[in-house]
């Protein structure tokens, strides 16, 4: 087996734990030196590939590829930039051919979620019908948890935690609070079209620990009747409650509610908030004095409580694509395959790409209550393992010590190239 | 010296470590039981005094106390209730002698912020006007830093350092997404009257790790056009840009920017929406793409990501106010006394309560650089030693494991009083 050189990308949203997903990969590449030459990183994702922006990562020491492994974001860049169709755009798709036949690149290892599975699988394809064969593979991630085949997506565990952790802590201070003010805090999370993230508040309230938690899921048409109730039946029961509801909520007339969102003093329309609207409803409603956050970025760059679980998978990812990729595998991502909840294990697995593209995972129907506000037990017993355990970044002065990468670019080869 | 049972009672906002002064103070007053008695907890603050409903501390376990120490949140309930004037309410303030010569107090503990010193001080004179003496000593806590004499709050460090931590998080997120992307990150954080809070906001930008972070801090009037031409100087040399903005901050017509008309309990204004306000002007002035997140209760309360150093010296201030009280001082407060900057090192001080009640103090205006956009190096002196170190909670099944207390009620002794 001739010995080529290897392109990484990383794609769409990033997380706290894609770079381990990178950290796994560089690693285990660079111990194949054998197998893999250079490993070339795209510059702002699969934009570096297209327009020959490509990082040498062999410039930056093992101990920064190393804290890779504790640093959210994505240390090459990333991007939102969907590759069109084949039939559409098959001048890009032959670019990337171009630039990876020019770099001598045999490896194509992209880092995202179901659109980047889809270019990949793509890529591979007509790799093979241009005559440069290309062996990809995709490595998952997504915090939206909407992969198929894998039993969970990395960088979702961690967004779950923090957002548990979260609505524990805002949790217990409303309760100190609410004799005299504040009744009802409102989290607004991540999540348009699948209610993972908003699950994951849920994980507050435990049997030996009740937490009154009302989750407004993207899932379920949102019942302004019906959510008062809830919410004045928990106050009254609790003295106080606490609600996390997913940016994705719709009305009965299927838009987003954050759509008749407040306007500010300026008459101004309020952006891309559901937390005030729904502040707003309770305190129309139940006259009930409350207070309101949005995780935002917040939530999805939150390293600094990641989950163990969440960052071991990641790296595992990482790796297990470098090793299928020197096992000759084509068209194929590494997959976190559960064996038993409790005690929680898992090993990796792999999908054909084919199955994998164009397919998102909705939520099972079973994971939410009957009265649609919370989350049943089997959405307990597959959520917790994800959150389960610490993995702390070093610190320095105070904060943690991410690390930030040299990202020096390989000299180019090729004319430019117009995206 | 008598024995006399002592009365301890958490006041206004709740923080991260308020029950770590609490930990400090019943620990210290468990081991002096030849001179405190029982230790009495106010149920929800000095309500609890007033209406006689008051927690017996002696029937909670040495570990759920220990544990106080890693639980953010009031234990025993907080309020928002500020007695009023001596000459307005006298009837409040002789209830509350009432209430400690029935019950056999000598001791009044009050764990608060400004307004709490001012009844600690009012309290403690009466007392000794109507011949009943109580020792009253407050112990400071406040996220907004306000406090004169102490060099800093407990409270204030924790606060500090979850948005240094979010805003060095996002930082890296949005440059990872700025190239096609968000390029201007929005946080709002709390601090109606003083900076401080968003001023730690600029901490995740420092020599050898650079961060184009602009700050909105109230002290300074929000001037659109020279924030847009900040934003996109910042945008235009970084590639992106993260904001951290106060909820207070004002425009030249001296209303809050976020000011939607709603009052709260006080009368004053509710805010909390100031983030979408600031995006709006991103957008419409820029034209920039933007999130935004609003930190609101996630901040004070995130005891997973709290500063060593403010854990240690909430402790240390509880403590104190025992030994302060054994020693027979009154009408004092503990103080943290800063001794220097590098190495940091503090010692704990003693200030009369004249020399707090209604006095606010204000960050320098030195710490705040020319533009008004960031901090200085005096600034940066002064805060990063306020969130260095960090103290974990223990975790359980993934979560932090908070205590909840058993709160016994002690049985009351005097007829009902209505306020």
């Amino acid at each position: 087996m001739a010995v080529k050189n290897a392109f990484y990308a990383q794609s769409g949203g990033v997380t706290a734990v894609i770079n381990a997903s990178a950290a796994g990969l560089l690693e285990t590449a660079r111990a194949c030196s054998d197998k893999i030459g250079k490993i070339y990183a795209g510059r702002n994702g699969i934009i570096g590939a297209l327009t020959e922006d490509l990082i040498d990562t062999s410039a930056e020491s093992a101990e920064s590829i190393r804290a890779l492994r504790h640093t959210p974001s994505g240390a090459f860049g990333s991007c939102r930039y969907k590759l069109k169709s084949l039939e559409d755009n098959r001048r890009e798709y032959e670019r990337l051919i171009e630039v990876f036949k020019a770099h001598d690149i045999g490896y194509f290892f992209y880092n995202g979620g179901g659109d980047s599975a889809d270019t990949c699988l793509k890529v591979s394809q007509l790799a093979g019908t241009l005559g440069y064969p290309v062996q990809a593979i995709h490595v998952p991630k997504t915090v939206d948890n909407d992969l198929p085949v894998t039993d969970c997506c990395p960088g979702f565990g961690s967004v779950a935690k923090y957002i548990a952790v979260s609505m524990l802590e805002a949790s217990f201070d409303v309760a100190s609070m609410a004799k005299t003010s504040t009744k009802v805090f409102i989290l607004e999370v991540m999540g348009r079209h699948a209610g993972w993230i908003a699950a994951a508040g849920g994980l507050a309230s435990s049997r030996d620990r009740e937490v009154p938690v009302v989750i407004l899921f993207p899932e379920i048409v949102f019942d302004q009747e019906k959510f008062l109730a809830k919410v004045d039946d928990c106050v009254k029961k609790h003295g106080y409650c606490t609600v996390v509801v997913s940016e994705g909520v719709k009305g009965a007339d299927g838009k987003f509610l954050s759509d008749q969102g407040l306007r500010d003093a300026f008459g101004h329309a309020q952006l891309g908030g559901v937390a005030p609207v729904i502040a707003n409803i309770v305190r129309n409603g139940l006259g009930l004095k409350y207070h309101w956050g949005v995780a935002d970025y917040l939530q999805r760059a939150a390293r600094h409580i990641a989950s163990r679980t969440d960052v071991e998978q990641a790296y595992a990812m990482g790796k297990a694509a470098v090793e299928y990729a020197i096992a000759g595998h084509n068209s194929v991502m590494p997959t976190i395959n559960r064996i038993s909840n409790s005690p929680y294990a898992w090993k990796t697995g792999m999908v054909e790409l084919s199955k994998v593209a164009n397919v998102e995972k909705m939520m099972p129907g079973d994971f939410i209550s009957a009265d649609g506000f919370g989350i049943t037990d089997q959405c307990r017993e597959y959520l917790s393992p994800l959150i389960e355990g610490e993995d702390y970044p070093p610190y320095k002065h105070g904060l943690p010590d991410y690390v930030r990468l040299k990202n020096v670019a390989v000299p180019k080869k090729l004319a430019e190239f117009k995206i």
